[in-house]
């Protein structure tokens, strides 16, 4: 089975990686910045192109790139009869309905940074296929990647990725704030991570409801007034800090 | 060496499992609640009492409990020959001085909750003395119990504290609102562990500002406008959304 794939980014990558790992056949890169279409065709001995019209028809094409951008994307493909699909968790499956006879998402619910390594076999890869017989055809291919395979429709695909944005993005961006401020003491942020780790443990086997702690909850007033106070000079984190405190405490008065 | 606690709340549990599991002998569990008192003495052998003016003499005197009430217990114990600690990470070491002899902090840098198993060799434990013997006295003893003993003073200890709330009591609310989003639409929660672990996993290995993803840094407009009209009825995860999104922004925009 041959795959082809639009884009060079971080899940581009992975997959095109995850893909010609499990034996699939990566017939060509294409991508508007030529270097990255030819370093990862490199790595799975695929040819580059950066002309969408020119891509060759294949049993899969797999479009990976900015969701802003898959619109005009589609405008180029000239394939109508591969079987194509798109990996964003927050654009619909319709966005490819009347341009392709067969169609689908093939969304994987990971984050991927460039250089680190990710155990494909371990990514929740959500599912979704214009028919029945594609849907069961991309369950097939999916199945043979991941361990954790689901059929997922748009609506609830959106929903996961927004939930995806708040327990991924924005707490990475809080590591980001809890590094900046050990920083500016000279303190190494390796101190933080048995507790960042102990965090994630708790919620593997416990509801996230249950195991909050901290100032906000306890409603310790003097503790959350001396943090803003050490705030001072950074009204954006300040600003952060109120917000999340009140939010835990309306979650918890419920 | 006898310790004794005042408080019996998480960290106290922990801590006085922790130091009696270490071979120290535990005199007394102190605590306004009985029950609990009474409960947490029985699981490490040692008496309790609800009375701090009973407290009885003892090599080291732990108190655990909510920063608002530490003022108010130091005016009821008599101790004043015994070795006196807090384990407060908001809390400034001079709280303890001209009230006993000798004083310190023993701050643990972990997040606890009652019934989750903590390994304490792990826990970064952060020491204070009161003067140079007390300090390496309190050193010797956090060695006996963790890997990771640091001599941090009050106002890094605040800072840590600080640190803490972002990436642990911050980083739980985002994992609850999470779990809301999905519970909504009827979806396991579990689908979300691979992501989060691999969140963690990454900021073990890299700097947590070079690994940040998703539609803010992307400044992906459609996305973030598409997550915000699925947040619609809810206008504080909106406002959450909308400043974490522009934090993010500006922190790489630097």
């Amino acid at each position: 089975m041959t795959v082809s794939f639009v884009g060079s980014g971080n899940v581009a990558t992975h997959m095109a990686k995850a893909f010609y790992n499990a034996g699939f056949d990566i017939l060509e890169i294409c991508s508007s910045t030529a270097e990255n279409a030819q370093l990862l065709a490199s790595q799975v001995n695929a040819d580059f192109l950066t002309n969408l019209s020119h891509l060759k028809p294949v049993d899969l094409l797999i479009i990976s790139i900015k969701d802003d951008e898959i619109e005009k994307v589609l405008s180029e493909i000239l394939l109508k009869d591969s079987l194509v699909v798109h990996t964003s968790g927050a654009t619909a499956l319709s966005i490819l309905s009347g341009k392709f006879n067969n169609y689908g998402v093939f969304y994987p619910l990971q984050t991927f940074s460039k250089n680190t390594l990710v155990n494909f076999s371990e990514v929740p890869l959500c599912i979704e296929g214009c028919d029945f017989e594609t849907t069961n055809k991309l369950l097939k291919i999916a199945n043979t990647l991941s361990a954790s395979v689901t059929e997922v429709n748009s609506n609830d695909r959106k929903q996961l990725h927004l939930a995806a944005v708040f327990t991924c993005n924005f707490t990475n961006h809080l590591f980001v704030i809890g590094s900046k401020i050990l920083e500016k003491q000279n303190l190494p942020f390796q101190l933080l991570i048995p507790l960042i780790t102990e965090t994630v443990n708790k919620i593997k086997v416990a509801n996230p409801e249950d195991v909050q702690t901290g100032p906000a909850i306890r409603n310790d007033k003097k503790v959350m007034e001396s943090h803003l106070a050490l705030l001072n000079g950074n009204p954006e984190w300040q600003e952060i800090y109120v917000l999340l405190s009140k939010s835990i405490k309306n979650q918890h008065s419920l």
